[in-house]
């Protein structure tokens, strides 16, 4: 049997929790309004699944059943669709298209479906901008054990959510503190996360010298990011669930819906920045350094 | 014989009529102001070809010689350059560049080449933003028989070419009727369509379970969209005409200037969204739904 | 022996000199203000090295040691980074996150590292948007000659830095000449430049028939471009330093922080458009034809 999952991280993010029913996980999702804080001094009167953005990272095994279980708590109606990973068609969770409810505030829904593809995904509310007030969350399908073989298993393996924010600020250059509700619209976004925080406030990835990392990138947002690692090359394993082969590379363009999956080989110690590369989406409403930057830290 | 070109469609479009000699098609193309409603409340001071925008799907077969007569009913001196499929120089339709002439205005040219490489191409009008007032067609080159197995053939061949446009809007958020004149630059778009419509009034794609689909998405616009099928995997077999192979994927980011042809196996009935995933790409002017989402539908 | 490194150019900039000490090479580049024409009536009031915006064309051998000695005469504190190209953590260029110096005005100091791998890579600022306002260039490493078959040696290799300025200008359609300084957020570009210059001020590339070239685009913007050889289908050959094998194409996505070095045959004379497909990106201000294109013209 091998420990993937206990291998699994999220920086600044929670591990959905769940019940086990023989094949069969169980989730609960409460979408809800929430303060969020990207920089100490600037809070988000955004949304969020159970508390935060992004929502907890849910975890199934392939070939497991899932139940998400999606409950209102917010002002207007919702949906939730899991990004990827095919269903039948009343559970993809995209109305008024397809027959699937809306969830009015003060109701719930539960959706059933079969994680029979190993792979990245990411669910999402489908209403009205909502994604872009906060609901999206990473949904990580791990691959059957009878296809998972040792030289596969990373010894960490960590998934970033990027998402980008429009708020209101007077001018361009410094970061002006208080509480914000974004824009949802996003046009012209001027804050720029990882899992839900800002650079200096996010929270570093580690790692030891010789281990083998999977860094799972998720973009919902309505930009691409060119997603850099200092300091490592790394191997290109899996775009959207589905396996790549022959694409080391530095950076990627990690476009609107996409997922992609890079193996890097920790073998050059130090301190590192993993940052998107668009020079503005380094900054916090373009005070530098700030934005979608992280780091990858060597343990001593 | 194969009956590729009877299953190929255009949702919301006509495809070109031509004359046949021999091994050539000659089409003709008439440049010229169009009123077209990408909503039945937005009607757009525009330009097409034939009347309408995106202008007909042009279809030839690999191998055949092509004559397209190009007459200007604009205002402006214009020139077609068919995106793709090297020509000679003088057939390129690039001035003052290349030599080749600008058209003028009452003017008509002829431009011939040879279709030596199937594929899906795309036409547009090179000169002053013309392209982004809605001069611009699909051009497909469908395979010479003698190199299309049996297996090779999609039982409905679908083309969907996206475009946005910049109208004047008082606000985000709702759709203002009127008549507009689009931005020509183009910077700031607002309205998103898919063979010039704009959702709900996009056209379906039909299919039937166990249908193979080929989807055509062609973009001349100036942003990258993330293509995405719901319910639904798909290969990507052809990017820019040239074959791709170990590419299975559900979002697609279509970049400037580029055509990815996809591969759908019809086998999830139901009704299911086609729709661009970047948020606002979603919207008509920051209402939604609409803008870049079609359907596909499978017959009860 | 080969002569690979006789056949590169870098259209309307210079290669860098350098001394040669065994098996390391010296360089030395002066980060200082310059007045820098991207069109004849238009003057930026920019940041460059060694006097230019793209700097100097840096060329090294795969497997030399590199000595990159950097004095800012600038007025704010620098750091350089060679993106890709995988370097121990203190040569790096990136405080204050890695452990490496920021350099101050009227300071110098001097990166050391191996340029063990074979590419196209870039150097930049990495502080507080400095590379919006011109502190960029191109970085090559040649394969070294073990690993160099004659079949591999192009003609003529000619490198493509794209840059984008974002200037005050009245209004959008016409340029209007002065001297400004870049706004150095960028968010709302409105000149668009290869090697440092505008249509129609960009140098073309030049070629015989039957040659084979490579030519290597390189993006440190925000925007990712189109980049598209009219007359030519080509072969995407590396991205990032990368093989890639199967990839023909006539249109290459170029994100932010990506390198794609193409082979093209020289099959088809005439004059032909080199450019980025983004309609405004051909522009000068909303003045056509303008911005991101250049010309491949054959000799008589």
């Amino acid at each position: 049997m091998n420990n993937w999952e206990s291998n699994l991280f999220i920086t600044d993010g929670t591990i959905a929790t769940y019940q086990q029913r023989e094949n069969l996980r169980q989730f609960k999702l409460i979408a809800e309004p929430i303060a969020h804080n990207i920089l100490p001094e600037i809070t988000l009167d955004a949304l969020g699944y159970n508390g935060s953005t992004p929502g907890p990272m849910i975890v199934v095994k392939q070939g497991e059943w899932v139940e998400l279980e999606v409950e209102n708590r917010t002002q207007e109606p919702t949906s939730l669709h899991v990004h990827g990973l095919a269903k039948p068609n009343t559970q993809d969770g995209r109305p008024p298209i397809e027959p699937t409810p809306k969830i009015n505030p003060g109701e719930s829904y539960t959706y059933k479906f079969q994680a029979w593809q190993a792979g990245t995904f990411f669910y999402h509310s489908t209403q009205n901008f909502q994604e872009n007030l906060g609901l999206v969350g990473a949904f990580i399908v791990l691959p059957n054990n009878l296809y998972t073989h040792p030289v596969l298993l990373p010894d960490r393996d960590y998934t970033m959510i990027v998402q980008q924010w429009e708020i209101e600020q007077p001018e361009l250059g410094k970061v002006f503190p208080g509480t914000y509700k974004p824009i949802k619209y996003g046009t012209k976004p001027n804050y720029f996360t990882i899992n839900g925080k800002c650079f200096p406030e996010t929270s570093p990835l580690h790692t030891a010298f010789g281990e083998r990392l999977r860094l799972r990138f998720i973009n919902k947002s309505s930009s691409s990011h060119s997603m850099h690692t200092h300091g490592h090359d790394f191997n290109v394993v899996e775009v959207d669930g589905f396996t790549r082969t022959g694409m080391m590379d530095d950076t990627i363009s990690l476009a609107s819906g996409k997922r992609i999956d890079v193996e890097v080989i920790a073998n050059n110690p130090g301190k590192w920045p993993i940052n998107g590369t668009k020079t503005f989406h380094e900054s916090n409403n373009g005070h530098t350094p700030g934005g979608m930057i992280t780091q990858l830290i060597y343990q001593e």
